[in-house]
Protein backbone atom coordinates (compact mmCIF):
# COMPACT_ATOMS: atom_id res chain seq x y z
CA UNK A 1 0.00 0.00 0.00
CA UNK A 2 1.47 3.32 -1.17
CA UNK A 3 0.38 6.34 0.83
CA UNK A 4 0.11 9.86 -0.58
CA UNK A 5 -0.03 11.98 1.60
CA UNK A 6 -1.08 15.67 1.95
CA UNK A 7 1.66 17.37 4.43
CA UNK A 8 -0.51 20.53 4.75
CA UNK A 9 0.83 24.38 3.88
CA UNK A 10 3.58 24.20 6.27
CA UNK A 11 3.10 24.30 9.90
CA UNK A 12 3.92 21.05 11.25
CA UNK A 13 0.65 20.92 14.05
CA UNK A 14 -1.35 21.14 10.55
CA UNK A 15 -0.93 17.87 9.10
CA UNK A 16 -3.65 15.42 10.07
CA UNK A 17 -2.84 12.79 12.84
CA UNK A 18 -3.36 10.44 10.22
CA UNK A 19 -0.28 11.94 8.04
CA UNK A 20 1.69 12.43 11.07
CA UNK A 21 1.39 8.57 11.75
CA UNK A 22 1.69 7.61 8.61
CA UNK A 23 5.18 9.89 8.13
CA UNK A 24 6.12 8.18 11.29
CA UNK A 25 6.33 4.62 10.29
CA UNK A 26 7.19 5.20 6.73
CA UNK A 27 10.19 3.19 5.17
CA UNK A 28 10.40 6.06 2.69
CA UNK A 29 9.55 9.72 2.38
CA UNK A 30 9.11 10.94 -1.11
CA UNK A 31 8.32 14.48 -0.62
CA UNK A 32 7.67 17.51 -2.98
CA UNK A 33 10.16 20.77 -2.39
CA UNK A 34 8.14 23.00 -0.24
CA UNK A 35 7.87 20.58 2.57
CA UNK A 36 9.69 21.93 5.54
CA UNK A 37 12.24 20.38 6.91
CA UNK A 38 10.42 20.69 10.11
CA UNK A 39 7.71 18.28 8.87
CA UNK A 40 10.32 15.85 7.81
CA UNK A 41 11.72 15.58 10.81
CA UNK A 42 8.68 13.88 12.14
CA UNK A 43 9.65 10.81 10.18
CA UNK A 44 10.79 8.23 12.10
CA UNK A 45 15.03 7.04 12.31
CA UNK A 46 14.12 4.18 9.97
CA UNK A 47 13.12 6.30 7.00
CA UNK A 48 14.95 7.03 3.92
CA UNK A 49 13.62 10.81 3.14
CA UNK A 50 14.34 11.77 -0.64
CA UNK A 51 13.35 15.39 -2.59
CA UNK A 52 11.61 14.61 -5.60
CA UNK A 53 10.79 18.44 -6.18
CA UNK A 54 10.45 20.06 -9.06
CA UNK A 55 10.52 23.24 -9.38
CA UNK A 56 9.57 26.15 -11.91
CA UNK A 57 10.06 23.59 -14.87
CA UNK A 58 13.85 23.08 -13.33
CA UNK A 59 12.75 18.98 -13.11
CA UNK A 60 15.08 17.58 -10.19
CA UNK A 61 13.24 14.70 -10.95
CA UNK A 62 11.09 13.36 -13.53
CA UNK A 63 7.03 12.50 -13.13
CA UNK A 64 8.37 8.45 -14.61
CA UNK A 65 11.22 8.95 -11.64
CA UNK A 66 8.81 9.75 -9.15
CA UNK A 67 6.33 6.96 -10.38
CA UNK A 68 8.88 3.92 -10.44
CA UNK A 69 10.76 5.16 -6.93
CA UNK A 70 7.70 4.81 -5.61
CA UNK A 71 6.83 1.29 -7.08
CA UNK A 72 9.85 0.02 -6.53
CA UNK A 73 10.39 1.26 -3.00
CA UNK A 74 7.12 -0.67 -2.44
CA UNK A 75 7.69 -3.75 -3.93
CA UNK A 76 10.63 -3.77 -1.98
CA UNK A 77 8.87 -4.17 0.93
CA UNK A 78 8.78 -0.45 2.25
CA UNK A 79 6.31 1.40 3.55
CA UNK A 80 5.61 4.11 0.93
CA UNK A 81 4.90 7.71 1.67
CA UNK A 82 4.60 10.18 -1.23
CA UNK A 83 4.22 13.53 0.48
CA UNK A 84 2.60 16.35 -1.14
CA UNK A 85 2.47 20.03 0.29
CA UNK A 86 -0.68 20.98 0.96
CA UNK A 87 -3.35 18.77 -0.70
CA UNK A 88 -2.39 15.91 -3.46
CA UNK A 89 -5.37 16.34 -5.20
CA UNK A 90 -4.81 19.97 -5.87
CA UNK A 91 -2.20 21.71 -8.47
CA UNK A 92 0.19 18.39 -7.56
CA UNK A 93 0.72 16.02 -10.37
CA UNK A 94 -1.85 12.85 -8.51
CA UNK A 95 -3.18 12.22 -11.76
CA UNK A 96 0.21 10.57 -13.24
CA UNK A 97 0.63 9.15 -9.79
CA UNK A 98 -2.63 7.26 -9.81
CA UNK A 99 -2.70 6.46 -13.44
CA UNK A 100 0.89 4.62 -12.82
CA UNK A 101 0.13 3.02 -9.52
CA UNK A 102 -3.10 1.28 -11.36
CA UNK A 103 -1.17 0.34 -14.33
CA UNK A 104 1.41 -1.52 -11.61
CA UNK A 105 -1.60 -2.66 -9.87
CA UNK A 106 0.15 -1.42 -6.78
CA UNK A 107 -2.84 -0.80 -4.07
CA UNK A 108 -3.25 3.35 -3.15
CA UNK A 109 -4.34 5.66 -0.43
CA UNK A 110 -4.89 9.19 -0.43
CA UNK A 111 -4.53 11.21 2.80
CA UNK A 112 -6.02 14.59 2.55
CA UNK A 113 -4.18 17.85 3.37
CA UNK A 114 -4.90 21.25 4.33
CA UNK A 115 -4.57 23.18 0.66
CA UNK A 116 -2.85 26.56 1.29
CA UNK A 117 -5.91 28.60 -0.15
CA UNK A 118 -7.84 27.60 2.99
CA UNK A 119 -4.92 27.37 5.13
CA UNK A 120 -4.00 31.29 3.81
CA UNK A 121 -7.74 32.22 4.97
CA UNK A 122 -7.65 31.09 8.48
CA UNK A 123 -4.00 32.91 9.09
CA UNK A 124 -6.09 35.78 7.31
CA UNK A 125 -8.61 35.62 10.08
CA UNK A 126 -11.49 35.45 7.41
CA UNK A 127 -14.30 33.20 5.94
CA UNK A 128 -13.94 32.42 2.17
CA UNK A 129 -17.80 32.35 1.49
CA UNK A 130 -20.09 34.31 3.36
CA UNK A 131 -23.53 34.36 2.78
CA UNK A 132 -23.97 37.96 2.50
CA UNK A 133 -21.30 38.44 0.39
CA UNK A 134 -19.80 35.42 -1.41
CA UNK A 135 -21.32 32.25 -2.02
CA UNK A 136 -18.72 30.75 -3.82
CA UNK A 137 -15.02 30.06 -4.30
CA UNK A 138 -12.74 29.17 -6.99
CA UNK A 139 -9.96 27.61 -6.88
CA UNK A 140 -7.22 28.36 -10.12
CA UNK A 141 -3.58 28.40 -10.99
CA UNK A 142 -1.74 31.46 -12.54
CA UNK A 143 0.93 28.75 -13.89
CA UNK A 144 0.11 28.20 -17.36
CA UNK A 145 1.11 24.27 -18.28
CA UNK A 146 1.35 25.19 -21.97
CA UNK A 147 1.59 21.91 -23.36
CA UNK A 148 -1.89 21.01 -21.95
CA UNK A 149 -3.89 23.58 -23.58
CA UNK A 150 -6.32 23.96 -20.98
CA UNK A 151 -6.56 27.66 -20.80
CA UNK A 152 -4.66 30.04 -22.03
CA UNK A 153 -3.91 33.57 -20.17
CA UNK A 154 -7.57 35.43 -21.49
CA UNK A 155 -10.26 33.28 -19.52
CA UNK A 156 -9.92 35.23 -16.08
CA UNK A 157 -13.02 36.42 -16.76
CA UNK A 158 -14.88 33.62 -16.88
CA UNK A 159 -14.33 33.71 -13.66
CA UNK A 160 -15.39 37.32 -12.63
CA UNK A 161 -18.15 36.88 -10.12
CA UNK A 162 -18.50 39.83 -7.51
CA UNK A 163 -20.02 36.69 -5.23
CA UNK A 164 -16.97 34.55 -5.28
CA UNK A 165 -14.12 33.99 -3.72
CA UNK A 166 -10.86 33.16 -6.51
CA UNK A 167 -7.68 31.81 -4.81
CA UNK A 168 -4.99 31.64 -7.22
CA UNK A 169 -2.26 29.09 -6.95
CA UNK A 170 1.43 29.82 -8.33
CA UNK A 171 0.44 33.29 -9.00
CA UNK A 172 3.69 34.30 -10.80
CA UNK A 173 4.87 37.78 -10.33
CA UNK A 174 2.58 39.97 -13.74
CA UNK A 175 -0.85 40.47 -12.21
CA UNK A 176 -1.72 43.08 -14.65
CA UNK A 177 -3.62 40.59 -16.85
CA UNK A 178 -5.54 39.46 -14.19
CA UNK A 179 -6.40 43.24 -13.20
CA UNK A 180 -7.46 44.41 -16.61
CA UNK A 181 -9.78 41.02 -17.01
CA UNK A 182 -11.92 40.52 -14.27
CA UNK A 183 -12.02 44.80 -14.19
CA UNK A 184 -12.88 44.71 -17.86
CA UNK A 185 -15.61 41.84 -17.04
CA UNK A 186 -17.30 44.84 -14.47
CA UNK A 187 -15.46 43.80 -11.46
CA UNK A 188 -15.88 46.47 -8.59
CA UNK A 189 -12.06 48.29 -8.46
CA UNK A 190 -12.46 48.23 -4.85
CA UNK A 191 -12.50 44.39 -4.15
CA UNK A 192 -9.66 43.54 -1.84
CA UNK A 193 -7.00 41.22 -3.14
CA UNK A 194 -4.18 39.54 -0.41
CA UNK A 195 -1.38 38.08 -2.01
CA UNK A 196 0.45 35.32 1.55
CA UNK A 197 3.38 33.54 1.00
CA UNK A 198 4.48 31.04 3.33
CA UNK A 199 1.28 30.83 4.97
CA UNK A 200 0.88 29.09 8.59
CA UNK A 201 5.18 29.30 9.09
CA UNK A 202 7.56 31.67 10.97
CA UNK A 203 8.24 32.98 7.24
CA UNK A 204 4.71 34.09 6.32
CA UNK A 205 4.00 37.00 4.69
CA UNK A 206 1.12 39.48 3.43
CA UNK A 207 0.99 42.04 0.80
CA UNK A 208 -2.16 43.76 -0.03
CA UNK A 209 -4.27 45.40 -2.74
CA UNK A 210 -7.64 46.25 -4.00
CA UNK A 211 -8.37 44.82 -7.10
CA UNK A 212 -7.55 48.19 -9.30
CA UNK A 213 -3.72 48.04 -7.75
CA UNK A 214 -3.26 44.59 -8.26
CA UNK A 215 -0.31 44.84 -10.61
CA UNK A 216 1.63 46.97 -8.08
CA UNK A 217 1.30 43.76 -5.74
CA UNK A 218 4.99 42.43 -5.70
CA UNK A 219 6.61 38.98 -6.26
CA UNK A 220 6.20 36.69 -3.41
CA UNK A 221 8.39 33.62 -2.63
CA UNK A 222 6.95 29.93 -3.40
CA UNK A 223 4.89 28.72 -1.88
CA UNK A 224 2.49 31.91 -2.44
CA UNK A 225 -1.54 32.11 -2.96
CA UNK A 226 -3.61 34.94 -4.21
CA UNK A 227 -6.58 36.12 -2.87
CA UNK A 228 -9.31 37.82 -4.20
CA UNK A 229 -12.89 39.01 -3.15
CA UNK A 230 -15.22 40.73 -0.48
CA UNK A 231 -14.67 38.35 2.23
CA UNK A 232 -10.99 40.06 2.32
CA UNK A 233 -12.37 43.05 3.72
CA UNK A 234 -11.66 42.12 7.12
CA UNK A 235 -8.14 41.43 6.78
CA UNK A 236 -7.50 43.96 4.19
CA UNK A 237 -8.25 46.76 6.50
CA UNK A 238 -5.68 45.33 9.25
CA UNK A 239 -3.60 45.29 7.00
CA UNK A 240 -3.62 48.39 5.14
CA UNK A 241 -3.55 50.42 7.86
CA UNK A 242 -0.19 48.18 9.09
CA UNK A 243 1.28 48.99 6.05
CA UNK A 244 0.45 52.80 6.13
CA UNK A 245 2.28 52.43 10.01
CA UNK A 246 5.33 50.88 8.35
CA UNK A 247 5.18 53.32 5.77
CA UNK A 248 5.49 56.40 8.42
CA UNK A 249 7.73 54.28 10.40
CA UNK A 250 10.12 53.95 7.63
CA UNK A 251 9.68 57.88 7.07
CA UNK A 252 10.29 58.73 10.54
CA UNK A 253 7.48 60.34 11.25
CA UNK A 254 6.36 58.22 14.11
CA UNK A 255 8.52 56.79 17.25
CA UNK A 256 10.57 60.13 16.37
CA UNK A 257 10.42 61.59 20.12
CA UNK A 258 11.66 65.56 19.84
CA UNK B 1 -8.49 33.53 22.77
CA UNK B 2 -11.31 31.70 20.80
CA UNK B 3 -10.37 28.87 18.64
CA UNK B 4 -12.72 28.27 15.62
CA UNK B 5 -11.99 24.98 14.53
CA UNK B 6 -12.07 22.94 11.70
CA UNK B 7 -12.96 19.02 12.69
CA UNK B 8 -12.77 17.93 9.29
CA UNK B 9 -14.70 15.32 7.69
CA UNK B 10 -15.32 12.70 10.22
CA UNK B 11 -12.64 10.59 10.56
CA UNK B 12 -11.01 11.35 13.56
CA UNK B 13 -7.78 10.90 12.39
CA UNK B 14 -8.27 13.34 9.44
CA UNK B 15 -8.28 16.01 12.73
CA UNK B 16 -5.07 18.19 12.59
CA UNK B 17 -2.49 17.91 14.98
CA UNK B 18 -3.77 21.14 16.18
CA UNK B 19 -7.57 20.38 16.44
CA UNK B 20 -6.62 17.25 18.55
CA UNK B 21 -4.73 19.01 20.85
CA UNK B 22 -6.77 21.82 21.44
CA UNK B 23 -10.01 19.70 21.95
CA UNK B 24 -8.03 18.07 24.42
CA UNK B 25 -7.17 20.92 26.41
CA UNK B 26 -10.44 22.66 25.62
CA UNK B 27 -13.10 23.50 28.66
CA UNK B 28 -16.01 23.76 26.64
CA UNK B 29 -17.03 22.85 23.13
CA UNK B 30 -19.37 24.35 21.07
CA UNK B 31 -20.01 21.78 17.93
CA UNK B 32 -21.85 21.65 14.61
CA UNK B 33 -24.62 19.07 14.67
CA UNK B 34 -22.31 16.77 11.89
CA UNK B 35 -19.57 16.41 14.24
CA UNK B 36 -19.97 12.71 14.98
CA UNK B 37 -19.18 11.47 18.73
CA UNK B 38 -16.07 10.32 17.74
CA UNK B 39 -14.33 13.34 17.27
CA UNK B 40 -16.37 14.76 20.60
CA UNK B 41 -14.69 11.61 22.09
CA UNK B 42 -11.33 13.12 21.98
CA UNK B 43 -12.22 16.11 24.30
CA UNK B 44 -10.43 15.71 27.79
CA UNK B 45 -12.85 14.94 30.92
CA UNK B 46 -13.57 18.55 31.94
CA UNK B 47 -14.90 19.97 28.65
CA UNK B 48 -18.25 20.57 28.46
CA UNK B 49 -19.51 19.39 24.87
CA UNK B 50 -22.52 21.81 23.70
CA UNK B 51 -24.41 21.22 20.46
CA UNK B 52 -25.23 24.36 18.58
CA UNK B 53 -25.89 22.72 15.15
CA UNK B 54 -28.78 23.72 13.23
CA UNK B 55 -30.32 21.67 11.03
CA UNK B 56 -32.33 22.22 7.34
CA UNK B 57 -33.51 25.61 9.38
CA UNK B 58 -34.38 23.87 12.32
CA UNK B 59 -32.11 25.92 14.40
CA UNK B 60 -31.71 24.73 17.58
CA UNK B 61 -29.68 27.62 18.98
CA UNK B 62 -29.49 31.14 16.61
CA UNK B 63 -26.49 32.43 15.55
CA UNK B 64 -26.75 35.31 18.30
CA UNK B 65 -27.04 32.16 20.94
CA UNK B 66 -23.88 30.94 19.76
CA UNK B 67 -21.84 34.14 19.44
CA UNK B 68 -22.82 35.13 22.79
CA UNK B 69 -22.42 31.73 24.34
CA UNK B 70 -18.52 31.77 23.06
CA UNK B 71 -18.06 35.05 24.13
CA UNK B 72 -19.11 34.50 27.64
CA UNK B 73 -17.49 31.31 28.07
CA UNK B 74 -14.48 33.33 27.02
CA UNK B 75 -14.42 35.71 29.69
CA UNK B 76 -15.84 33.26 32.37
CA UNK B 77 -12.06 31.40 31.70
CA UNK B 78 -12.98 28.94 29.63
CA UNK B 79 -10.59 27.80 26.82
CA UNK B 80 -13.47 28.47 24.04
CA UNK B 81 -13.33 25.48 21.01
CA UNK B 82 -15.84 26.09 18.22
CA UNK B 83 -15.97 23.38 16.54
CA UNK B 84 -17.35 23.32 12.81
CA UNK B 85 -17.41 20.48 11.15
CA UNK B 86 -15.11 20.48 7.85
CA UNK B 87 -13.07 23.69 7.10
CA UNK B 88 -14.55 27.01 9.09
CA UNK B 89 -13.92 29.15 6.29
CA UNK B 90 -16.21 26.79 3.82
CA UNK B 91 -20.12 27.15 4.11
CA UNK B 92 -20.36 27.77 7.99
CA UNK B 93 -20.86 30.90 9.99
CA UNK B 94 -17.69 31.90 10.23
CA UNK B 95 -18.73 35.62 8.92
CA UNK B 96 -21.21 36.18 11.63
CA UNK B 97 -19.14 34.68 14.33
CA UNK B 98 -15.94 36.87 13.23
CA UNK B 99 -18.07 40.03 13.53
CA UNK B 100 -19.13 39.12 16.53
CA UNK B 101 -15.99 38.42 18.23
CA UNK B 102 -14.22 41.77 16.67
CA UNK B 103 -17.32 43.62 18.17
CA UNK B 104 -16.75 41.99 21.46
CA UNK B 105 -12.81 42.38 21.71
CA UNK B 106 -12.17 38.93 21.73
CA UNK B 107 -9.17 37.76 20.22
CA UNK B 108 -9.32 34.40 18.36
CA UNK B 109 -8.03 32.39 15.84
CA UNK B 110 -9.12 30.12 12.85
CA UNK B 111 -7.52 26.26 12.75
CA UNK B 112 -8.34 25.17 9.28
CA UNK B 113 -9.60 22.18 8.73
CA UNK B 114 -10.09 19.40 5.82
CA UNK B 115 -13.52 20.32 3.52
CA UNK B 116 -15.64 17.75 2.52
CA UNK B 117 -14.94 17.90 -1.00
CA UNK B 118 -11.82 17.59 -0.90
CA UNK B 119 -11.81 14.18 1.88
CA UNK B 120 -14.63 13.09 -1.00
CA UNK B 121 -12.22 12.92 -3.41
CA UNK B 122 -9.48 11.65 -1.19
CA UNK B 123 -12.34 8.95 -0.37
CA UNK B 124 -12.89 8.50 -4.09
CA UNK B 125 -9.66 8.25 -5.01
CA UNK B 126 -9.01 10.77 -7.85
CA UNK B 127 -7.58 13.96 -8.22
CA UNK B 128 -9.54 17.65 -8.00
CA UNK B 129 -7.13 18.96 -10.78
CA UNK B 130 -5.41 17.55 -13.62
CA UNK B 131 -3.23 19.42 -15.86
CA UNK B 132 -4.72 16.93 -18.77
CA UNK B 133 -8.40 17.29 -17.62
CA UNK B 134 -9.25 19.95 -15.54
CA UNK B 135 -7.26 23.33 -14.28
CA UNK B 136 -9.87 24.08 -11.79
CA UNK B 137 -12.20 23.62 -9.17
CA UNK B 138 -15.17 25.65 -8.16
CA UNK B 139 -16.99 25.32 -5.09
CA UNK B 140 -20.75 26.15 -4.55
CA UNK B 141 -23.67 25.27 -2.56
CA UNK B 142 -26.91 23.62 -3.71
CA UNK B 143 -28.66 25.52 -0.46
CA UNK B 144 -30.01 28.83 -1.70
CA UNK B 145 -30.08 31.22 1.44
CA UNK B 146 -33.40 33.23 0.02
CA UNK B 147 -32.52 36.39 1.98
CA UNK B 148 -29.17 36.72 0.35
CA UNK B 149 -30.04 37.04 -2.90
CA UNK B 150 -26.54 36.82 -3.96
CA UNK B 151 -27.78 33.79 -6.54
CA UNK B 152 -31.18 32.32 -7.58
CA UNK B 153 -31.11 28.79 -9.02
CA UNK B 154 -30.77 29.73 -12.70
CA UNK B 155 -27.37 31.12 -12.81
CA UNK B 156 -25.45 27.31 -12.61
CA UNK B 157 -24.06 27.58 -16.44
CA UNK B 158 -21.71 30.26 -15.27
CA UNK B 159 -20.06 27.87 -13.88
CA UNK B 160 -19.85 24.90 -16.37
CA UNK B 161 -16.37 24.66 -17.88
CA UNK B 162 -15.04 21.54 -18.63
CA UNK B 163 -11.90 21.80 -17.62
CA UNK B 164 -13.02 22.77 -14.06
CA UNK B 165 -14.50 20.27 -11.30
CA UNK B 166 -17.44 21.25 -10.13
CA UNK B 167 -17.78 20.20 -6.54
CA UNK B 168 -21.35 21.38 -5.29
CA UNK B 169 -22.30 21.18 -0.88
CA UNK B 170 -25.42 20.68 0.35
CA UNK B 171 -26.58 19.02 -2.90
CA UNK B 172 -30.08 18.46 -1.55
CA UNK B 173 -32.05 15.65 -3.78
CA UNK B 174 -33.48 17.66 -6.83
CA UNK B 175 -30.14 17.69 -9.50
CA UNK B 176 -32.65 18.66 -12.58
CA UNK B 177 -32.08 22.07 -12.65
CA UNK B 178 -28.35 21.84 -12.34
CA UNK B 179 -28.46 18.96 -14.77
CA UNK B 180 -30.54 21.41 -17.78
CA UNK B 181 -28.14 24.22 -17.08
CA UNK B 182 -24.81 22.51 -17.56
CA UNK B 183 -26.07 20.76 -20.91
CA UNK B 184 -27.67 23.59 -22.09
CA UNK B 185 -24.21 25.56 -21.08
CA UNK B 186 -23.11 23.01 -23.65
CA UNK B 187 -21.20 20.56 -21.10
CA UNK B 188 -20.47 17.12 -22.09
CA UNK B 189 -23.67 15.10 -20.96
CA UNK B 190 -20.70 11.92 -20.22
CA UNK B 191 -19.00 13.86 -17.76
CA UNK B 192 -19.16 11.86 -14.30
CA UNK B 193 -20.73 12.69 -11.60
CA UNK B 194 -20.53 11.15 -7.86
CA UNK B 195 -22.23 12.24 -4.70
CA UNK B 196 -20.74 11.20 -1.60
CA UNK B 197 -22.43 10.94 1.92
CA UNK B 198 -21.05 10.63 5.11
CA UNK B 199 -16.99 10.83 3.13
CA UNK B 200 -14.29 9.18 5.19
CA UNK B 201 -16.60 7.51 8.12
CA UNK B 202 -17.89 3.87 8.60
CA UNK B 203 -21.44 5.47 6.81
CA UNK B 204 -19.75 6.74 3.74
CA UNK B 205 -21.51 5.97 0.53
CA UNK B 206 -21.35 6.80 -3.20
CA UNK B 207 -23.57 7.28 -5.90
CA UNK B 208 -22.45 7.65 -9.45
CA UNK B 209 -24.45 8.95 -12.62
CA UNK B 210 -23.20 10.50 -16.09
CA UNK B 211 -24.27 14.48 -16.22
CA UNK B 212 -27.11 13.46 -18.53
CA UNK B 213 -28.48 11.35 -16.02
CA UNK B 214 -27.74 13.36 -13.03
CA UNK B 215 -31.36 13.75 -12.24
CA UNK B 216 -31.46 10.16 -11.41
CA UNK B 217 -29.16 10.32 -8.53
CA UNK B 218 -31.00 9.89 -5.10
CA UNK B 219 -31.13 12.12 -2.28
CA UNK B 220 -28.26 11.06 0.24
CA UNK B 221 -27.92 12.01 4.18
CA UNK B 222 -26.00 15.11 5.33
CA UNK B 223 -22.71 15.63 5.26
CA UNK B 224 -23.10 15.27 1.18
CA UNK B 225 -21.11 16.98 -1.06
CA UNK B 226 -21.85 16.26 -4.82
CA UNK B 227 -18.31 16.32 -8.21
CA UNK B 228 -18.75 16.64 -11.34
CA UNK B 229 -16.46 16.50 -14.04
CA UNK B 230 -13.34 14.68 -15.74
CA UNK B 231 -10.84 13.87 -13.27
CA UNK B 232 -13.56 11.92 -11.85
CA UNK B 233 -13.25 8.93 -14.52
CA UNK B 234 -11.60 7.08 -12.52
CA UNK B 235 -13.61 6.22 -9.63
CA UNK B 236 -16.85 6.18 -12.04
CA UNK B 237 -15.60 3.68 -14.19
CA UNK B 238 -15.12 1.58 -10.82
CA UNK B 239 -18.25 2.52 -9.25
CA UNK B 240 -20.54 1.69 -12.27
CA UNK B 241 -18.67 -1.98 -12.60
CA UNK B 242 -19.83 -2.55 -9.05
CA UNK B 243 -23.56 -0.78 -9.16
CA UNK B 244 -23.59 -3.22 -12.52
CA UNK B 245 -22.21 -6.02 -10.44
CA UNK B 246 -24.80 -5.89 -7.54
CA UNK B 247 -27.56 -5.11 -9.74
CA UNK B 248 -27.07 -8.47 -11.78
CA UNK B 249 -26.20 -10.12 -8.11
CA UNK B 250 -30.10 -9.03 -6.72
CA UNK B 251 -31.37 -10.46 -10.34
CA UNK B 252 -29.95 -13.32 -9.02
CA UNK B 253 -27.76 -13.51 -12.74
CA UNK B 254 -24.47 -14.70 -10.84
CA UNK B 255 -24.18 -16.44 -7.81
CA UNK B 256 -26.79 -18.82 -8.82
CA UNK B 257 -25.18 -22.33 -8.88
CA UNK B 258 -26.92 -24.56 -11.00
Amino acid sequence: MIHLVGAGPGDPELLTVKAHRLLRGAGIVLHDDLVPDEILALAGPQAQIVNVGKRCGAKRTTQAEINSRMIESSRGGLDVVRLHSGDPAIFGRLGEELDALEAAGVPFEIVPGITAGVASAAALGITLTDRRKSSRVIIASGHHASKSGLHDKTDWKDLAREDATLIVYMPGSDFSALRDELLAADLDSQIPAIIVSHATTPRQQFRCATLGELHKLPRMEAPAVLLIGWPLERAYQKLSAEDLFLMLAEADLIFSAP
